[in-house]
């Protein structure tokens, strides 16, 4: 998508990959076929590509399907319902790709937020506020549908079995060794299914769930060395179960919980009293592939990230 | 606590109320007597109260109980148990007011985070971030202690069974009348206990407990005709409820979820597809208390809050 | 406002101090009159005081001016123009208490954010986000209105010129004393205006940028023993030079900047390397007024705000 | 980076690209070798690249240089002075580059808050919060060092001198024309500089000062038919004034300011009164490079970042 464009004397620039379109269009979408309403509630993001330069050099708009336009499509399309993210995502580009000739792709994105009835009610529901899923719908320029699914904010923690040592020593160095910490972190993931798989079908809302889980599980279980290797059990796990996941990535921040010193006080800490800190904290990240899956998919690049 | 000074000619400036301390206070307490550990996940505020004229006047830290001192206090007295939150902020104030005779009082507050076990685990945990839990003990110039306990972000969704009409028009009114929409709002609520109940012992838990349950319950179960009323019906059947509270105050913004116009689009739109808007909101707030309860009671004008 | 209630047999519930309206109306208002364009860029909330019971009890709207149409009439009466936030403020307040009879008060609300010009230019601007302007109006019931004017998130430092010791010692201090220190402080102030000034007109902007000019400058001239000394100065200069205000109020974390032991590593460190931590932060409050001010002005109730 | 791993029969699993490290590590330094002091005020990010698998999959911390480490080597490569961030992180980089030999590589980041003198005074200062200034540098595993400077947050506003019109319309497309509305943005602005500029010494306080000065009078002076021209003309003065730059991408949300209807209150509205919304909100985002310079250049995928 790299345009070459005139410029002044002594310089040739050119304009890049660019995209552009609506953010974080809140919908609320509710399900009242009978009594008892489903909701749906999401922040989605369209935005298309394609070759826009005359908007960037000259201002002219003839290419410019209005963001106001792809939001109001957001709306549009929802009324016909909404299922998985991923499908609606899917909705979105198919139309915007069809629509108009010159749209020769485009990046749609939504994170999903979550309600649990009030005992059970029909129409009264409390937000679940565990975590936001995600997903992220990109479409090539040859028509290639990747799909991004995700979690962010999940917090979780170990109050024991997880310790720390071993680790290499400089001047630098002043962490003390420990068999036995807090560990807790909140999870960002993000899987990328695999085309094929996509093409064929995905039940996306048991896949997410069962993803959930088997993170869950994994870090509860796992007695952990390091939060790389809870890390690692947790992304191994999924992709074991998951034959339509080609890769996963992890972004965790290593949220750390300094035990007191209450000696001081005359009192001992047997790991009993932490202090729970904000900045700075560690930062580990990682992607886990099955073997001849294309390190470095495109698709990454558009999404607000890690390695 | 109102001190003269002797101020420049002309003009004699008082030192009012004051006040000092260390804020947020970030606490986990496990308890692992067994393998079955607790967690307990405070941020907790402490500030004193008393004559420190001195320190504002001359830079006199004589009676400056340093913040620092008072941050080690919090984890130091939390190494003897954490149970209800009320509890250990009274074990607070009472620590300051008689380890320092000039310390006539104080405010302190604390905020509690939950967490759910993952799998029914020993120790693992996954955050609930469903609402937060809130409490605030002031201990005044005569020594009274007034708890106030809340809990804030807890937020709930109708998606019918709300109506808004027969409200005033004048020239700027532009809203249409409806019989049925989205109510929405993130419940805050504070209430303050008896001071008599607080002298006889309190279950702080199981009372937050059955207050989070009857709010919930009453906004969902109430048709309501406006915000105001759910808000009151919610506010009601805790007071019937529980004798130990005084009075309750509730801040509840509207959150405005707008039908979208789909007809220019050639489509209906059954209170389906709603557009869930950030601001500006609506607010209500109301204090509901028992007859004869003093009104505007002092703690409320050291809380961070509404009418 | 308190009004009585026939409540279930048992208990008699009262409905006690009430408000209700809309929160945060965005307003960006350009005066154009001339090429040389002038931008008022406010966050405004209006809410509402009267005897609204029977929208509590009965969900009965007869008299509730709908929160969409308080947010109509913010942006109707700015065409008018917008001067001072608190002349602002004053139209709302006379517009609504004058057009519905049982509208006995109220509380209207602005945050007002700064622009600067781009070198100069007629109609472009860059915001200035050094701090945020803000002003409270309240109506009470006798029609006498309180006007309380601020600022917020004015972050300031000394790098050197302020010192912290003879403070008391007891088992739970570890903080050592200290010639030299960082002080560091986001300033919160607000300022009461004497109603007989309010009445006989005041030059808002005038008083605000000299409050803002007398605190910054005693900040930085005070050398301090005690952020409260700081705190002091910083309210006394500005009771001193403005008979206009009644009383002030400040809140000021004290932004922990913690010297880094570098010995370890066998570097020293003359005051040079910080650590800028988040949480815990001390917290300094204090209201400074002249002789004879009453205190606890019923107008702090009803501000988010501290003793 | 991929590294082969056994795992369980029918599976075999990759550990792709990762790094782990310290995130935002608060550093403060204040240079007072005269009276009149500098203040740096930083957020610095250290993740590290290299062969972490045991860690990954034994939980082996063999090679795992703490985070604790990389925060205290901020610290202490700090008290040798803090110029312009790219050197700091530059002197970071090779630290740990050249400290430990499985160390290949890494990713080392800063946010930079700026401060300004209060009244000229030789060690006050005011936040000055109009934009951060960030880098990142990269160590690839050949040891080239890419260096991306920006800034993110300069909050920017036209209230005139914008139109939007000859877009494509189709059925779902409601906006109308304008020859005149409020622009307005907020930029982030990432450059990459040129490897052979970077290895023969940029000043770059000064390009920064010199990108951010561009960048504002582009926006200002620029009449402007679409945000795109508007981004466009900006990233062309940086290239052209900037041979040192290779590359700019710039992120702009269109914060959209909706004329008020005032019309039904019996008003006119020419162009004086706006609504500024929060959500949703148009984002434009491009790269614009010199021609011949490599597309999807590698540093890029390490952004938080857009296409």
């Amino acid at each position: 998508m790299t345009t070459e464009i005139n410029a002044p004397a002594g310089t040739k620039i050119v304009l890049g990959s660019n995209q552009y379109g609506k953010a974080e269009v809140r919908l609320v979408k509710i399900t009242r076929d009978t009594d008892r309403h489903q909701i749906q509630d999401l922040n989605v993001t369209s935005q298309l590509h394609g070759d826009f330069t005359a908007a960037h050099t000259d201002g002219d708009n003839g290419r410019v399907v209005p963001t106001d336009t792809q939001k109001n499509t957001v709306y549009g399309l929802a009324r016909n319902g909404v299922d998985a993210i991923e499908e609606f995502l899917v909705q979105l580009g198919d139309h915007f790709t069809g629509e108009f000739e010159w749209i020769t792709g485009g990046r749609w994105a939504a994170q999903q937020f979550f309600w649990d009835r009030i005992n059970d009610h029909d129409h009264a529901f409390s937000q679940n506020k565990s975590e936001i899923r995600t997903a992220v719908l990109e479409i090539g320029p040859d028509g290639e549908k990747s799909i991004v699914a995700g979690l962010e904010g999940l917090t979780v923690l170990k109050s024991t079995g997880s310790e720390f040592h071993g680790f290499p020593v400089d001047k630098y160095t002043t962490l003390k060794e420990t068999t036995d910490r807090i560990l807790a972190t909140d999870v960002t993931a993000r899987w990328r299914y695999n085309p094929e798989a996509v093409e064929a079908g995905i039940d996306y809302d048991a896949v997410y769930s069962s993803v959930r889980s088997l993170m869950l599980t994994q870090f509860a279980q796992t007695h952990s060395y390091a939060l790389q290797q809870s890390m690692y059990n947790m992304g191994q796990a999924v992709l074991e179960a998951h034959p339509e996941i080609a890769e996963i990535k992890m972004s965790l921040p290593n949220k750390h919980h300094f035990l007191v010193d209450l000696e001081v006080f005359g009192q001992d800490n047997p790991n009993e009293v932490f202090f729970a800190a904000d900045r700075p904290y560690g930062l580990i990240e990682a992607t886990l592939s099955r073997e001849g899956t294309e390190a470095n998919h495109p698709v990454w690049a558009n999404i607000p990230a890690f390695i």
